[in-house]
């Protein structure tokens, strides 16, 4: 193995910030919809990506890459979200080329009345508090960083 | 309720770029040390932190805040990782005013052994793709959403 490249202190200070913000981000907004809407921080991402899908269905693999979520994991939780009535797995009107995820109209209530009360929370946490230009940068690095992970992910599945 | 301020489309890329970006970075992190280490991300995370503290210990209090966690995720997560042998709670010889988390001779071991790797990982999907810029521009954002976080917290823990 080559020898070790330690992180400097900005490249330091940068990833841990990155991993606490991450941390505490998921923890108060989980905890803010658990408590007012019944849903988790993970039941409302899936639900909001299909509410706003045609028909209100995604085929899994494109719900995953959406998400950035791993197939067992995503495959896991859509079990549960199907037998809390949130979701069904099924045919799609539209798509007939395999499964797909629909919103059932108890999700749509859920994530419909949840929505208001997360993007204030959202805002109140971060998007009222960074500049135009701090969002611009984050949403650039998320795209550096997203398409890194496919790459390395594909490496992967190289045999 | 207030009307509802939903994102426009800059916040809206920015936000959930930063939802993907981090659901992704966890599973890359956390596949990785799990199949070359035996530790999930947060083990690391954990012993990380004590690993750089003087005597190997900290206070809770000071770990869960270093780690953006909620006290009752650090105490199971702690309670888990003393059964692994990982850590020990008890008093620290530099610091008599309460309990502290000790890394163990194994939790040792075991960080430095996956620290290389680890470092290596967190550069080829995110350090070494960004620029000096985005390095700051990524700090001072997660100072400005954990410094929002604390004041959120302590609202709430208010009588």
């Amino acid at each position: 193995m080559a020898e070790t490249r330690w992180l400097d202190e900005r490249e330091e200070r940068a990833w841990r910030g990155l991993m606490a913000m991450q941390d505490g981000l998921t923890e108060f907004l989980d905890r803010r919809l658990r408590t007012r809407c019944g849903l988790s921080g993970a039941d409302f991402e899936v639900l909001a990506h299909l509410s706003e899908a045609p028909d209100g269905c995604l085929r899994p693999f494109v719900l995953g890459r959406s998400l950035g979520w791993e197939k067992s994991r995503l495959s896991q939780h859509l079990g549960r979200m199907e037998r809390r009535g949130l979701v069904s797995r099924d045919r799609c009107p539209t798509d007939q080329r395999g499964a797909v995820v629909t919103i059932t109209p108890h999700g749509r209530e859920l994530v419909e009345a949840a929505a208001p009360r997360h993007v204030a929370d959202v805002r109140e946490a971060v998007v009222d508090h960074l500049t135009p230009e701090e969002l611009e940068t984050l949403a650039a690095v998320s795209d550096t960083v997203r398409a890194r992970l496919a790459a390395l992910d594909e490496r992967r599945a190289e045999p």
